[in-house]
């Protein structure tokens, strides 16, 4: 297996796009990214592009990729759609470090997209009950912010964790989403202000819960050989991993999918949660990110909230968790976000991460979970950085 | 490089399944992908789902692949949806291949699922016309039967095709289709048939056109040592490409993107059209059928008419085209045809073709396109297998 190095990566702001095409946002990403490699468009080899909710909440139902690429000149390199639920941005990155670490190209573009503004609230609500497995969860009742206001409950009935822990997940992310050009909210919210929000599943409210944006996100990943001549900062991919898995089983309070993964990132890496400086997690809920403590390992199982409440997950504690924002305050245009994180990271490592820097960042790690909840199964994928 | 085997296929009838769910769809063809591969379910180690318009026609709206695997016990490997419009099921064979090819895996499994009536033929029609690029070209009334019905008249009137050169080809794929237990549409039809039929866009009819079908299709792929193990007809991959080109530029009559891949897909084998015996190609339309004759290199740009009305592309001609009955008979339930393709390469290679058998099959050409129009770019799979 070839070291692969992320050489560029780029992103839109997240937010509203109304009046802006699946096409315009992903040329811009893809300049962005190939401007920051330094890299010649001609000298892409190959793309994925990770888009979920294409032909859904966007008329644009196919080949997002190559319309987006076309924008820049590429037009016969093979272009890949990949979908994986939420995590359809980490996918894409995914397989393209399967291309250069495995020998099959030298140079790979992973290109995330997503437009979710083109039909109303309710149809994207809709579409995303739908990334459950819909005869027996979406149909009963059972959709995401369901599932995951039960896990809260238990997770407060278990473990005592309190709600005033829950809002902290989103005062955090929404500080930190201030501090970043490419968030959508920047505008620091309170605990009062989390807990007198809208109540969207008992007990999460609205401001627990992740938005409905648009944008993009581009990496270009290389060999090391190739980075040589690109870039002075090549942060080194340690490991990559794609695994699918329960949701909520066989408890509620933990990610079986998540734990498992996190384990053979880890192994693969040589590395373990105690040398994480920086880590991009998918916060969706405020809950979630807790959980995410625990199963990745940066805390013990149940101590989420405690973890929170001390300061640990904050820039400059412990493990800096979400420096970008998060899906709760960067914005969460789905099928964009596993890539932005990546991005997000890749700024840390250089130390270009400005107002928002982790100081002395060299091992980052980012982690996305995609579709269906306790019922059945559902992707995760892990990638960890390292300078 | 290592040698990739095919070692197992299977796959459902296709047809209207209107009481079936994709998970059902899906669970049929592994189960018969994995019977025939004499493997373990728990011995695959990767998963790729091509599958195109999922949450469009059927509510599912990803994790396909996830879904379909749970059915026989298959919940922790990575799993990845992807798509590529009409060349959804290729590309899924195309990245299982990479994944072994490359060492990175030793065995994978790569799943077509489409089910397009879960909703009305309205919705379908509009869902295939938005794989075109919207903006530009759905929204202008170009769409697909828009463009091939002018890509049709171009050749008629370039190179002298006749109307019933074009019906020809529809009425020997139903011939095959006739053969196949896996065909929609088990019924002979005459050249009066087509040219009586319903007119679609013309001089395209009814009849010339693919129909709307749901139906799933499998295929396991392992390295040549993992294959001595499990079978004594090994089927290698002698190529698999996958590019990105336009559509009718520079010229209407002919798929550059096409040209171009198959040029690469015989460079990379060794081969050329000449050592072909049999080739499942993308006859959504008539016409289609006959440009990919002349630009796969079975004969000369503009010799298609001659070629299918002498009888060359038979069974038992020059080059057996679509013996499997094709888009037109077999049916279209889009993220499943590559990987039918792939099937009907592999039974006949193997000898197990039945009535429909192609004498003396060494060497087999699969060929997909998919997405877009003249004004933008498309992908095009080709695979070539061989005893």
């Amino acid at each position: 297996m070839r070291d692969v190095v992320v050489v560029g990566v780029g992103m839109t702001e997240f937010g509203k796009h109304y009046n802006r095409t699946i096409k315009e946002l992903g040329e811009e990403a893809i300049w962005k990214a190939l401007k920051d490699a330094n890299i010649d468009p001609m000298d892409i080899q190959v793309a994925y592009c990770g888009s979920t909710l294409s032909g859904i909440t966007d008329r644009q139902a196919g080949v997002i990729g190559q319309l987006a690429l076309k924008e820049v000149g590429i037009t016969k390199i093979p272009v890949t759609r990949v979908e994986n639920a939420c995590a359809s941005g980490s996918c894409a990155f995914h397989e393209a470090w399967i291309c250069v670490a495995s020998g099959m190209y030298d140079v790979a573009i992973a290109i995330g997209i997503e437009k979710m503004t083109g039909v109303d609230t309710s149809g994207v609500v809709k579409a995303l009950a739908d990334l459950t497995d819909v005869e027996i969860e979406c149909d009963q009742g059972y959709t995401f912010p369901g599932h995951f206001g039960i896990v809260a409950r238990s997770h407060m009935h278990k473990f005592g964790t309190t709600r005033e822990q829950l809002a902290m997940v989103s005062v955090k992310n929404h500080k930190n989403g201030t501090r970043n050009p490419y968030s959508q909210f920047k505008k620091e919210i309170s605990i009062e202000d989390v807990l007198n929000s809208y109540m969207i599943s008992d007990p999460l409210r609205l401001l627990d819960c992740c938005s409905i944006s648009d944008g993009a996100a581009v990496a270009i990943v290389t060999d090391k050989q190739t980075a040589k001549n690109l870039t002075d900062k090549p942060i080194y991919v340690a490991s990559s991993v794609l695994a699918s898995g329960s949701y909520g089983r066989p408890n509620l309070v933990s990610l079986e999918v998540t734990e498992r993964a996190a384990k053979e990132a880890y192994e693969k890496s040589g590395l373990g949660p105690q040398d994480i400086d920086l880590a991009e997690v998918h916060d969706a809920f405020t809950i979630n990110e807790l959980l995410h403590y625990e199963d990745l390992g940066f805390c013990k199982k149940g101590e989420g909230g405690k973890f929170i409440e001390e300061g640990q997950a904050d820039i400059g504690g412990k493990v800096a968790i979400n420096p970008s924002g998060g899906l709760l305050s960067k914005g969460h245009p789905v099928g964009a976000t596993g890539i932005a994180q990546i991005a997000e990271l890749v700024w840390h490592l250089r130390g270009d991460a400005e107002e928002r820097q982790v100081a002395n960042a060299e091992i980052g790690l980012a982690h996305c979970v995609g579709g269906f909840t306790c019922g059945g199964v559902g992707a995760c994928c892990i990638t960890i950085l390292k300078n």
